[in-house]
């Protein structure tokens, strides 16, 4: 079977088209969570739903869920879609592919008037993407009920409180203390999304059909040494803390290229984000704050990276002026996607004759969130270079069309699905 | 003779007492040039002005002027003064203390009604501090005939052009062109300033008397390389700019220790201040931007460290996925202050029974620009533990007191200083 006659590549086109130009104009393609532009893509979706007759609304995670109801009167659902937001500077494919394929979906169902057994829900997951709140998969995380009272009450660089922010946009922070109930009625919740690596692309695959999703674990290292003036203090009398930021970067990554070699199993550390006070050429840095994102299948080897990068810092505050400490504050376990949905996504991609290959994932997903309650998986599309979370990020239209049918073709498939 | 019956402590007070209240909210004591707190503070000095019947104008370099005229007709003119802007989070001291200590010299010329031969300025030179436009000492080098055309055309991270800055606090950036025709009518330029070390508290010494300010030397490096998916990018497979940033910021460190060391002359380096793009933490640095400051007396060791540095990130270049340069922004040369205004600094403080010394300067200062075009000098007194550039900057008033008297002394005496 054509995958043409399933999926509809105007309509993905269109669809990327316009969310790419909703962007902080300085920086595209930026359109951080909560953010002005977060609130316009999220009216271009709802006015997305309305044109598909979609019922609207929101949970207490501030998720918003265009409904496709099923003839039968049934509670049971099953959830498609993936977000909207992204990292700064970031890409107009990862989550927006994903958001856009639903649509597809419904699209189909709908001009093909099938009956269903069960709902199906688009889901505009709320802020995948980590955030100034030190968090990412804001709305899964809600929905697997993992977001705790430490998380909800953070407050970013502004000052704004991250359960206000859930509550303003149509959540209800108040109730996100366990798994939401919707979760005893879900089938399966299931996800496309672009690759953000190069297996695909390399090996000319078309459909990636996930295995497991990594833990992901973030720490903040604090360095506090002591402000001064740059002209003054002479050389030996400093207390430089990005100097010892420095050495703590350094180590981060030989420390990870070492385990990633000993591990043999997709193992990445990244220190993306650093925050100097007061920032000044003149004045000699009195506190750094390093924010330290850690992926890894083996829990045998984060925990070697954590022990060894405490030990470190330990020796590092023995030598040195300066005071360094690490907070852990962020995990999401590793996890594996249901066995029984990927053979399904295997039948469901070899209907096509489309290429398919199981995968593990490098990148966290809201469905690795999901995956944690209920039945989940998700299939990769390739996208150039492996480049995401950059400007450059790019996939083909087609690529999201070929796994836009697969992703129509898997739903009727879960008609018998229990 | 006993300083007191020269200075005057409560007005000393109640000066640094009224700047310190013009800050940003957030971050006390900060009092950028340009921002909206450095034009409350330049209204205060006019209203001081006011108060002291000074005649008030702007130079075309936008420093703020309060003329005492002489009763005798000359263009003759002694500029006293400092400046009230303040590095991020900076100081209460550093600029303010001179700009009362001179308001307290025109006080006691006025209540005394001296006939000076000569007309008295008190300078408020314009952005002492190093900026976001990468230049300190506008104003001082904008009458020393220094700012050029590339300088002046830069815009900071908001977009603002430094000209129209310039232009817009009541300068006129077209006509610094070369040294301001005033240069020829000035006698001397003196300035009193916190030590911003420790020497004067060490060895409890009221006055410091300056004989040299080291050369300053601002260099920005720009490392690029490629942004990219934390979770996706393999370690071995990334450019991430930062490590190799992280690598110069600690060879810099290292090679300024060992240049301090070898020379036995004033050495430092600091990198201060650094961006990182887009400095978010799911996304490897794509592109690191440094500072590096530079302060040194000898001449050899500044092309020491200038060359060494360029031969490591030749090789770093070699060995990376990244791509280092180095660009040079700013210099002010090695000067000597004026060894004649130093004598008479060294009689008026004996004046006072009050202990001095010649020493030299870590700090860069408006003097330093001033002194490369007309005789200039300047006197230190004792800050608390060498800090500055951070809140913690302390002076005792009666420390300023002494200086200010000290300041006074010297007006009386510079009658016959040709």
């Amino acid at each position: 079977m054509d995958f043409n006659n399933f999926s509809n590549v105007s309509f993905i086109e269109k669809g990327i088209n316009d969310l790419e130009k909703i962007t902080e104009h300085d920086r595209p393609y930026t359109r951080l969570v909560f953010s002005k532009e977060f609130y316009q893509a999220r009216d271009w979706l709802g006015e997305q739903f309305n044109l598909l007759d979609l019922a609207i609304s929101k949970d207490e995670a501030g998720n918003l869920i265009g409904l496709y109801k099923s003839k039968v009167k049934t509670d049971k659902v099953v959830i498609i879609g993936s977000h909207i937001d992204t990292v700064p500077s970031g890409g107009r494919f990862d989550g927006i592919a994903g958001v856009v394929s639903a649509l597809n979906v419904i699209k189909y169902i709908k001009e093909h008037d099938i009956d269903l057994p069960f709902n199906l829900a688009v889901y505009d997951y709320l802020g995948e993407e980590l955030n100034d709140w030190g968090i990412s998969c804001i709305g899964s995380r809600g929905i697997a009920g993992v977001l705790n009272e430490d998380i909800l009450s953070r407050t970013d660089s502004s000052g704004r409180v991250l359960s206000q922010e859930i509550d303003k946009i149509g959540g209800n922070s108040k109730l996100l203390n366990g798994p939401l109930p919707i979760i005893k009625n879900i089938i399966a919740c299931l996800e496309l999304h672009i690759e953000q690596g190069k297996v695909l692309e390399n090996n000319k695959i078309d459909i990636g059909i996930v295995r497991s999703i990594p833990s992901i674990s973030r720490y903040t290292v604090n360095i506090s040494g002591q402000a001064g003036h740059s002209g003054t203090i002479l050389m030996n009398q400093r207390a430089d803390a990005l100097i010892v930021a420095s050495e703590i970067i350094i180590f981060v990554n030989k420390l990870a290229l070492k385990l990633s070699r000993k591990s043999n199993q997709h193992f990445v550390a990244t220190i993306g984000k650093i925050n100097v006070y007061p920032n000044s050429a003149a004045i000699i840095p009195g506190l750094v704050e390093l924010t330290i994102d850690l992926r890894a299948v083996s829990k045998n080897s984060r925990n070697e990276f954590i022990n060894t990068l405490e030990k470190k810092i330990t020796s590092i505050n023995e030598a040195s002026e300066c005071k360094a400490t690490v907070k852990d504050i962020a995990y999401a376990p590793y996890v594996e996607m249901n066995k029984d949905l990927n053979v399904l996504f295997k039948n469901s991609s070899d209907y096509f004759g489309l290429s398919s290959n199981i995968m593990d994932s490098g990148a966290g997903h809201d469905t690795a969130q999901l995956a944690r309650v209920v039945p989940a998986s998700m299939i990769f599309i390739s996208c150039k270079d492996g480049l995401s979370h950059c400007p450059e990020e790019f996939a083909k239209i087609t690529d999201i069309a070929k796994g836009t049918a697969v992703l129509i073709k898997m739903i009727l498939n879960l008609v018998n699905f229990k």
